[in-house]
């Protein structure tokens, strides 16, 4: 029986269409609908619309529903439309009346924003963790490889000297801007919209205040509409940064593709992260790293799928939100995969020291050349055009000089790693304070 | 075992990470690559690869494994990483050598690229239908409800006399137009990949034109590197033709979701196609409408993802290809049941004819007044221009007399359902031909 | 003075805002805008609402329109918000009273969607004519290069024996799908909108099918409302063709750029065809096809924005119609641009034999090897496995004879490159008839 | 003669291609262009590479440019490519051989990007500043209507008692969020790329710092190859915020569109913000609200162009970042656009309180009926049906009771704008501080 049965049968069609794979989905929500459930009963309680007794024998049993769901044993039947239906059900078959109460002052929709909050809480502390180790992981890459010379590249083709050190230690600063942004995402998820209901309130005197620190959110969601307006917004915002990780992730994925390719050999990716074909014996394919290239369209497009969702959609619930669910989940869990692929990867990279310096051929100096006719007092715009005339005199120079001479800031001899450093220990302490807060609290709450 | 295992093992993380859904994906894919096989062995044994007898072994094999798929009862274990190889597997667990001789002159890809052609052969001859069906009851209603005048909007605001038959009849023609871009997606599909192999062909004297035939595809698709390129240009292609019915359905769901309002009044949709809320006793939500202009957002999504995965990609198979498998199978499957969902509400849809006559207002027959003046000689700036200036004064007139004189082809009172009918009879036999043809071909393969 | 001032002022920042840069938009649709009226003024003679005088004189003042914005001389005012204002305020400077009674019977938007289905006409056939040429340059190339092996990729690294000519084989029958596709968006552009007004027709016995044969227009579209919801959804139907066409490009573009890197050195871009750096004085950058690329993300671009306009928009005119012009327009002129870059790319690349054939290591040849196997009798998977142990044991073999050994259909040995010359010419057919009628048409009403 | 000119002609089509409208495009580069090229020259001083007075003759020409540019007598021309080689041509010819110095120890693309960075500084203190001021407008009618009850709405039916100043105030949070995410944009916007050159650094030893801190950057951005890689990315960071204020815009566009229809009545939009019809004497369209809601599927367009174009892309500089330098611009001015013109409107909006209180049918109430049963002891599902089972018999309260019993947190008779007002003062400041320190440092560059 829903949640809104009022005695007649819907159309069988309409169900499937309508319930979609919302009771697949929403395993991973159990938890957190628990989670929020219980705090939601204490706030009934302290509002002296429950007593005490009956908040704690409804968070009892949420416990269990969230303990027999952590163990596989809280199934979702497609009657029962999503997790919210099946704990209720359950709570009203083991407590009678009791479990018919725990609805009140609040509403489906109030619930499900409340538990993709926490579980996106929960799932952005893990891809903020995952992020940080690749920064990290990219970092250390730089710092080992900071002397060895390596082609740079514009236009994929070749360009000046640049270093193995400056590649990563790029992509390392590139994710901690990301990790900048993924902050302010996360913050914004941070704020409890219980309390909203269907969007408009209840005529009851609630705590919401009382619910969200129960719930260790940083902060109550004011307006009870906004609350339900942001359904799908802050999604959003949250694959929005991540897809400004993918992006990156595809671009690093492009470089590794490119330099691990027989007619570079600068990189060697290991036998254990590459799959074969079905056809020829010799392939040793880097599939991970196209995977993570593709997944970057996937995960934009989960972000764009709900932009599509929520443009010009009215004030107030609409059923539209639901649609937003299956995107977020994905498109957040996919990141977080391409995220952990990247680090095994840049982890166990082979370097090919010799092939990376074979690259150098003389037009790899043209510009130094330039440059050294500039510091003999020549214009620079006339020294290139006479560089440009005599392309085929370029002599090859010694590649580790050629980029121990660029010492300016963030050049390829002067990294200046201590300036991700910086970041990498701000972000850390940032994330340890507060998952470790977050796991606190539900664990109080779950009980564990 | 994997097909391409060659012995060793391959990182675990990285192994989770390409199988991804794979195994749950291709279950729909098994019967479809079963039939592929069959062919496949059939044209070996013609070439003298196989014999007929062991073509005729492999093909009883496989015959029953697409059987025990139907019934449920063959499963993709993760390691199997994907359908293809479950059914390898089989295939050597039970018939031996002969088992991997199958495999010869194709590769995997191939094998995918041929169960998607024809498992969208046999989607799209159920979204065919189910689109006509749909044009058919728009078309249907356009005719029931041909005199019945309703206010015509433009900038959602009233603007013109116009009829309930005419905004039917608006909607089965914009179907019939998507009709005829599905049907040129259709061709484009229609053509038979095999013997590809990685995207080089085979140094085997193979019969590709025999198995195109052999599956009853419209033709061989000829240059082998081009049958690999197009992964995912042709579900592009397909889901291209999707959004454009799903922005149709989105559309008309937003005037039926407008049009039932209580503001407006002027259909009802049905209980038994309304859900209700959690929380409100007297909510009967529009669901499944605006579930439709939801998912208008979700096909977009899924369209541009694979446009946004092939972008750029060198040509030869690429792993990226396996990304462009979801959003594919997803994204037909959902447009089809949008406009199942569709075709249900316009035929239960209950109209309210006095609500609807009650909406002509003075202001809606402005623009007749004016065209009154021109009539009497008025220069048609000048009357416009007379009219705005006393639109106090205008007189509300016969709704019926003013859609009366809608005359022109195509206007209210000429709606011409002639042109959607021979629409429609073109396009049934386009698909029963196309439909049985398909059927009769796929039943003879496995044996039904 | 606007078409639709009624006396009141409107704020002059709103006024920016909804005119925005129509009118330099517009300054395109003049000419098509001139040609609809005069179609249109004709009908009115014909069913009696003007003089057949009066409709001469209409027709001769807007041909001298079209000339003047053929030789520049006309300019749209911003004042005048578009090119249709600024046009009936000409004529009614020119012809008084005359110049206010060709708006009878049609509204504005009437006759954008008009002059945009003309100007999409005229442009398709350019980009059909362009995408015919480089199909016909790629067939050329393919033609030349029949015989040169190249090593085909998967992954994008080293996997089987190829040939140039399938490489651009493939793409010449890619185009040739894109064609198809993009001959059916024509084929839906072909409909007259004429006399379906603001969305619902008007009073008055006019003479649509007359209108929509004087233009040249393959069929009428019938239903009145259907012609107006149909803004937008057109336009998005053309640049869902031109994205696959983009899309082709940009991979091509990718081959190409890779292709062309030292690392490969397989074609060389001709110099004037290479940009060069302001910094390095050694670049020749292939910076036509990096735009190639990157505009194949532009074109997909404007195709997403129509959609996302048009997604879930109510019935009948609204004005984020205008929104759509931008877009349209943009991304369909930067299809053709592309195409022709393309086109000259082709015509002008250098091949060096010498480089393409010194790419084939041994294990160019692992396959081969397998299938030697399998001839000898051991069962394919077998086969590939020993292969596989020793990989170390590979020798180089001729690539002309491993590609000559590929003989099915479609393959190295055997392109057929007939397939694609039957749809060369049936296109070829197709435009040259199409491009006729309607420039006879067009100069028949512009009197040229 | 173009920057990287060598002495051999580019084919005229492709220089057309790659040009394309950039010498538009740039003139609101100029400016920032040359304050760069100011601070670039001092830097180039204080490092010895040129003289102080050399530096001042290339700041007092560079002024002069940026003065030009702003009177409108700064011409790019097509030949020129781009505004920095026009900036260099101008340079070169007044200061002859000095001219040529200024590109030492910088590329173009190190240009554009220092350009690009500023003038998105700028453009994002307008938007700030825009969406601030519509935040505040937002408040100020939240406070105005705080008591006016209004029909709350989910899935856009009638849903529960609201008020007018719960839906104002929900949108001004909505975009005080959105100004949290936009202010990161603008932080991670504010780091200086200049001496990155082609993205590899130069062999000179030249003081990154010092550049940043003339152009009053808030941090250098470190890694030279991470300058270059990171084009296109910020570009993207800023659009996805603009994306979420578009977002909200056109949502609560949608609402004004709908609250204003005849059906409903709440709001009227003054006639100054409205356009009329060309054909239809009594239309007044909101076609402000609805071009808003339009544009914001051009904002995501913008965006998505932009990860389009750098998905995948390899690292360092390709020519494919040009490509989104013009959705950049268009994107950003468009929002802000879209801001000014729904803070006009929402300033200008008349209420008609009259309507919005007639909208309180019997079912508004249904809800609190049903917590009333609550109160009295019923558990919560089981008043929910029995309310919904006697629909009929629900009477009409009275609205504002209804909402003054609404008292938790965030709800109807408990607004706390308190809350919105402490976020935009904390706002104001961070912009006036900004803005100020900005406007200042651009100043003394260029001399106003």
């Amino acid at each position: 029986m829903k949640l809104w049965d009022k005695g007649y049968a819907l159309d069988r069609e309409l169900e499937a269409f309508t319930t979609a794979d919302d009771p697949l989905l929403d395993r991973e929500l159990v938890r957190w609908d628990c989670a929020a459930s219980i705090a939601h009963a204490r706030m009934l309680a302290r509002c002296g619309i429950l007593s005490e007794d009956e908040a704690e024998k409804l968070a009892g049993e949420l416990r269990a529903i969230a303990a027999d769901a952590q163990a596989g044993n809280f199934t979702i039947e497609f009657e029962d439309e999503d997790c919210h239906t099946a704990i209720e059900k359950r709570l009203v078959g083991r407590l009678g009346d009791l479990g018919k109460k725990v609805h009140t002052a609040r509403s489906r929709n109030d619930q499900v924003i409340a538990a993709l909050r926490l579980w996106a809480k929960d799932a952005l502390h893990t891809l903020f963790a995952a992020t940080l180790d690749l920064a990290a992981s990219l970092r250390q890459f730089a710092e080992t490889h900071r002397d060895l010379p390596m082609v740079g590249r514009t236009h994929t083709q070749v360009a000046m000297p640049s270093s193995v050190g400056l590649w990563a230690g790029a992509w390392c600063e590139s994710l901690l801007d990301d990790l900048r942004i993924l902050r302010t995402a996360y913050e914004v998820n941070d704020q409890c919209p219980l309390g909203s209901a269907a969007s408009y309130g209840v005529p009851l005197a609630i705590d919401r205040e009382f619910t969200s620190q129960v719930l260790g959110f940083a902060r109550l969601q004011n307006n009870v509409l906004y609350a339900n307006n942001s359904r799908g917004k802050i999604e959003a915002v949250i694959l929005g940064a991540c897809a400004q990780i993918a992006i990156d992730l595809s671009r690093m994925a492009q470089d590794l593709i490119n330099f691990s390719l027989p007619e570079f050999g600068y990189f060697r990716i290991p036998e254990e992260l590459c799959t074969g074909s079905s056809i020829m014996p010799q392939k040793r394919n880097p599939c991970g790293l196209e995977l993570v290239r593709a997944r970057a369209s996937a995960i934009i497009a989960c972000h764009d799928q709900i932009l599509g969702i929520i443009k010009a959609l009215p004030s107030g619930y609409n059923r539209d939100f639901q649609e937003t669910k299956r995107p977020f989940l994905h498109g957040l869990k996919t990141t977080i995969a391409c995220v952990r692929v990247m680090k095994l990867t840049v982890e166990k990279l082979e370097v090919n020291e010799a092939r990376i310096l074979d690259a150098f051929t003389p037009e790899v100096f043209a510009t130094d050349e330039a440059l050294r006719l500039v510091a003999e007092g020549v214009p620079f715009r006339d020294a290139y055009r006479q560089v440009a005339a005599s392309l085929d005199k370029l002599q090859a120079a010694d590649p580790r000089q050629a980029i121990a001479n660029r010492t300016q800031p963030g050049g390829p001899a002067n990294l200046r790693l201590e300036v991700a450093d910086e970041a990498i220990v701000g972000f850390g302490e940032f994330l340890q304070s507060e998952r470790d807060a977050f796991q606190q609290t539900i664990n109080a709450l779950l009980g564990r």
